[in-house]
């Protein structure tokens, strides 16, 4: 009988929550595995001896064969499972066109955003520390930069990026913009047309996106919940 | 009739260096456009409007079909063209574990052997200065640690990567590693797998990579040729 793909994902990061959304709404079964990224959990025991040696989230375990890098985890579920052709559909060469921006995603959007969370974000977090307001600083002018570029090189007068149907692009896409926006960055500020694109793609995606999205919210604040905490009782000894 | 691809490129720059072997080698029609990057061709006129909104090498047009990006470049040629099996193998999921080990170049090699080809080679060039000491000393370390997680990550003691059939990520990789190697930096010391995976793969491919290697560093050292007589020049004045 064949097993269902084991995925390892923490909502915090955005490729699992695209993946997630994929997974789900391509219905492929497949049994879900939380990892903690701030517990470390990624760095150590059976994650990272037996399931990821690359020590990175999101991963998979397909009968036996292990697959890190969420990129080359889309592209193996498109090969292997039944995912709906319009995800990565090979009409009008819109396959070529996914992997050009999933490229560009990776050494542009990608690093942006990452940046700006881990500044804004993570590592505040995990140092127990306010943000640098001087590090900040420069994420948000790369951060300006890059979504300058992606609504200028990517988006049109067309719903989704690559037309009348929303594709994988579109999922990664959105799902990196969360990372900023939802800790309080205003993506939107005269970018009409990617507001536009923001909104077509989440109602496109309905209850798949809202329930992860959901769980992402819901984690960044009970971190900081048990942040402001944690200096509320720093303070007080 | 089918129109050959249109390739355009710089062979200072890796991945079109590796798509170009990939073309050679796999028989498919092209007209090689050399566009010169240091001049600055690839950020203005036809180049920039006509062929590639990126104003990034390498670049594709295909039958009018402008593409950018090396790693979705070589993904369609592998759909849309001829190109043999083995660079891309379906065969105990290979090319998942191509795809797996393109997207950790991209993030990772890529990164510290262009931070340190810029570093050592270009900015100075460009700027007819020498090298920035403490610059290419942080390059260096990033260097040597991306080295020794290629080695112990994806090299084994198979032949190649994917056992004993070459692949485009044994082609990517080597092209990527030239570039550090190709202005002196020592990539084989304390690294016998390296040296020896790095000699299998050049012999397997070849008059294809001694070809397009020589005119890399045929470029290379004219381009020093003319910066020492410029530096020569500047000091005479």
């Amino acid at each position: 009988m064949t097993q269902p793909v084991k995925f390892y994902f923490d909502f915090l990061n955005q490729s699992s929550r695209s993946l997630y959304i994929l997974l789900e709404a391509s219905k492929i079964p497949f049994e879900a595995i939380p990892i903690s990224m701030v517990k470390g959990e990624h760095l150590t025991g059976e994650f990272r001896d037996k399931v990821n040696r690359f020590r990175k989230l999101p991963a998979i375990t397909d009968q036996g064969y292990q697959l890190s890098e969420s990129v080359a985890i889309f592209r193996h579920l498109a090969r292997e499972k039944l995912v709906p052709e319009h995800w990565y559909p090979h009409r009008y060469l819109g396959r070529s066109r996914i992997d050009e921006f999933l490229a560009w995603q990776q050494s542009n959007m990608a690093v942006a955003c990452t940046d700006y969370f881990q500044q804004k974000w993570l590592v505040p977090y995990l140092q127990k520390t306010r943000p640098s307001d001087s590090a900040v600083n420069v994420a948000s002018k790369q951060l300006e930069h890059t979504l300058n570029d992606f609504e200028e090189l990517f988006l049109n007068s067309r719903k989704f990026m690559l037309g009348d149907n929303i594709s994988y692009a579109d999922l990664s896409a959105i799902c990196e913009i969360d990372q900023p926006k939802c800790i309080g960055f205003n993506a939107f500020k005269n970018r009409n047309k990617l507001a536009r694109w923001y909104d077509m793609v989440r109602e496109e995606l309905g209850p798949y996106y809202k329930n992860v999205h959901k769980e992402f919210e819901s984690k960044l604040k009970l971190n900081n919940g048990q942040q402001q905490l944690g200096e509320a009782h720093a303070l007080k000894q």
